[in-house]
């Protein structure tokens, strides 16, 4: 029995309407079962990306004037509608991506949880910065004129969603809840791994805005399973910015190619990063096991999956060091084997880890079992611990790449004055991981300040995975974390990607925007001549 | 004689050294004389920009630990010795650009009110926006964690300044005395056409760097006349961000480099733009002549050689058309000529003119005299104003392009309804103006929610040029304004193109940054668990 299939329709949602023609299908796979789903779904040519856009630009404009409170009403409601279908959705997305229920439904609890952040955000309004100086009509010289500014949505953003993310980084993910709050119209490309919990979500969101009684265009879903209608998207002349979240090399595709464009526009992709470990010294020595227990369970969270996973770990040679490498391996052969999220990421695991083992100096270290193969069923995916001197990390770029699923190095380093010139020669990540006692982090502030170039998040004492999506959080960082290491992918300051600054000189007071007006009837925090105005 | 050639050794100035050798020279050319000046200036080579690049390197780490007040003594001295040595500078300046002494004046005026509000950004400390949402250990189901984050540098920034702002926009402007605000090193590419007036400034800044006791990597300034070492500077892999004023073509040349890198960084350029004025009928029928004043005042400020210079005029056909045509006929015949930049610029506009001239339907309607030629000596410009009918912008692209310098295109719109449609098709802008009765405003919220796609600044019942450099100013906008309308080159906004949020997880409180610690030692206005945290 598929129980979800009959829900789903396997066409594009193109300002509220569901629509989709041709020949050209596919079929999301079930990786447990290694079996294609029902439906099949519609590949979206150039016409169906095309039409997604006009809607969208003309939505664009109508979202300037709409009252705030119907932005936030449409963000609540997602989250509750999110809510209410969520047993539906679940099972949908488990029968999609393999990934366990309870991990899915408190994915689902983090998405309608974004959603309404943005809601929130969107109604406090001090997110825009607005800003006020005013004139100064007998300064000499020149007489100074009154400038306000605050900040604006760009126009149409393109999404696309994680596949390790099938809500939280999807279709009703946090690049669409930003985008709506900052009053941008979202086109999303679905995930052509997850198109039905794509389809699911898209019927809330377009059901909600209806309900808020916001434009239709303002939200299409296209499907498709290859590049080309991606592409399209990107390129379109009406779209204004770009999300993606998955590998570098399907991000660094699309911001080439906007790059390339006549007119180049913003990808803010989130990409791979390898989330170096440092260990120092005094925690080796005396928690070697607990930190071997944190770091397994970190290493193999959602199969290791996770953008954050910490694929190198690096700690001084000695008897700690032996003590640490041993119990990850113990504890790494008692992690049960588990399905990838689809059969292109276990192959390309398999061949990650290939190659690490081929890199003369990498010695495999310990490993889970990857359980009996189940007849021709699919494969499933194996913790692998392997192990080599530090020094190979800068002889052996590609030991600096990422290898997604739960594959680590743990290298032996000489002393930590290696562990600072590895550190100054790493990419960027979005994580970086210090170990140690308090006395031994102040006494490596030169490991901190390299780090700081390296990693959008330096955690202290702790692991990387498992993102805290609040206004403190950055979810980023340099090259190939992200295209953009100014803008964050989690947490509320990613409304920065959809937005710019529009600055208003000379204007009448009326024709401003409301959080511009003298009296702020929207009593918003700003900036006023320099000094502070809050409410 | 030329007195200011004996101050210049037309060497590079690398980390505080004066170097330079090789045989290949350049000198600047006095745009009056239609001569060279003395001395010859070297070319940089891969050899200079690299070690300019290793010591700004080497200087970024040493930058994060000093105490700001060295900062902004640093930039605060600079403003000083700019004021000190101003004659020098200026003398040098305007015999390299034949821009006047006091224009010159008011411009350094404004470099080093630059760089002082630098310095009080730096000392207050609030714009790294530094947010902390502290741990919820008890928190279910699972603990939150300390999470806090703030604003820091990027690392080392290559400065391409402008032609046309020799001291505001080039080696001591904007981006180099925001980047040492955010406590980024910075190579400046001297300006080939100002290669005098840069060594003199970039003086100032190596001895205020030695005088606040800052490294002397901090700053190069490395002299060329092609484009070898400015594409080299945006290739190395030591260069974490690239500024840039100047054509469309310059920028989107670095654009291009920067995007193509295996690490791709950004490029925040600035370029061209035509920055139209809309016409309101009711203003156009009240205060025709008084518009064409100010107009043709914006329209030749500078020569027309500044990148918000009103290069498209839109009004309803009539007779307030007419008068208005008329009016600024009328005053533009009365300009007196004035020389360009420099002789690339004069050829750039005089092909500009000739390609407008050439366009079926564009009418010459008004001149100024290019003043007699003076045997073989350069040639003057002339302001040329032009009329066609709207219709014809959508028809031919190439009208929507800057012509840099005092040329306009004044268009006759058959109604305001023809302007909105118009104005939905132009590119990007750095400003847009519309003028009007603060009723006729109002009754075109659509062209004003237009204006605010297509432009970073609007302005109403003003003119474009002359910024205001606050916070409130941006200057920027969507392309082929700037290559990321998010950042401005201008105001103390202009800080975030050089910084990316670092988020610290579960630190130790004395191994944060200053502005994170619990007891807010700096006194900086905080975002604390969502609440503003003000002094």
């Amino acid at each position: 029995m598929k129980p979800t299939e009959k829900n789903l329709t396997g066409k594009h949602l193109i300002g509220g309407k569901y629509c989709g023609s041709g020949r050209r299908k596919f079929r999301a796979v079930n990786p447990a079962a290694g079996e294609p789903l029902e439906p099949a779904f519609c590949e979206a040519g150039a016409a169906e990306v095309n039409r997604a856009l006009e809607l969208a630009d003309k939505a664009f404009e109508v979202l300037q004037t709409v009252p705030v409170k119907a932005i936030a009403a449409l963000l609540e409601r997602i989250a509750d509608r999110l809510e209410a279908d969520a047993d539906r959705i679940i099972a949908r997305a488990h029968s999609e991506t393999a990934l366990p229920p309870e991990r899915l439904r408190s994915e689902l609890a983090r998405t309608a949880g974004q959603s309404r952040a943005f809601a929130a955000l969107a109604r406090d309004g001090s997110w825009a910065q607005a800003r006020i100086d005013h004139a100064l009509p007998a300064r000499k010289p020149l007489p100074k004129p009154d400038i306000r500014a605050l900040f604006m949505g760009v126009g149409p953003v393109a999404v696309f969603g994680a596949g390790n993310f099938p809500l939280a980084i999807s279709a009703a993910g946090t690049d669409t809840v930003a985008a709506f709050a900052a009053r941008c119209p979202v086109v999303v490309k679905g995930h052509p791994a997850h198109p039905g919990t794509c389809e699911l979500v898209a019927r809330v969101i377009a059901g909600s805005a209806a309900w808020a009684g916001l434009p239709a265009g303002m939200f299409s879903l296209v499907q498709s399973s290859g590049h080309e209608a991606g592409l399209g998207l990107v390129r379109h002349p009406l779209t204004a910015a770009v999300a993606f979240t998955g590998s570098l090399r399907g991000g660094r595709a699309l911001f080439d190619a906007a790059a390339a464009r006549p007119e180049p526009i913003p990808v803010y992709a989130e990409m791979g990063s390898v989330n170096p470990v440092f260990i120092l010294p005094g925690a080796a020595a005396a928690r070697a096991e607990e930190l071997a227990e944190g770091f397994v369970r970190s290493l193999n969270a959602g199969v290791g999956q996770y953008c954050t996973n910490p694929g190198m770990v690096l700690a001084v040679a000695g008897t700690s060091f032996d003590r640490f490498l041993a119990a990850v391996c113990a504890k790494a052969s008692r992690v049960p084997p588990a399905f990838m999220l689809h059969a292109g990421i276990q192959a390309a695991y398999d061949r990650g880890t290939a190659r690490l083992s081929s890199i003369r100096g990498v010695k495999p270290a310990g490993s889970s079992g990857t359980g009996a193969p189940r007849g021709a069923g699919p494969k499933t995916a194996a913790c692998k611990i392997f192990t080599a001197d530090a020094g190979l990390i800068r002889r052996r770029p590609e030991l600096s790449e990422e290898v997604f699923g739960p594959a680590a190095v743990i290298y032996r380093c000489k002393n930590t004055a290696q562990m600072l010139e590895l550190a100054r020669g790493m990419p960027g990540s979005l994580t970086a991981t210090i170990h140690g006692f308090e006395r031994e982090l102040l006494a490596h502030g030169g490991l901190v300040r390299v780090l700081q170039r390296k990693a959008g998040r330096i955690l202290f004492n702790g692991f990387p995975t498992g993102l805290e999506p609040c206004a403190s959080l950055h979810h980023g960082g340099p090259y190939p974390a992200a295209t953009h290491s100014f803008f964050t992918s989690v947490g509320t300051a990613a409304i920065y990607r959809y937005v710019r600054p529009v600055c208003f000189q000379g204007f009448a007071d009326a024709a401003l925007p409301e959080e511009l007006r003298e009296n702020n009837p929207r009593r918003v925090r700003r900036l006023v001549d320099g000094a502070l105005d809050t409410f």
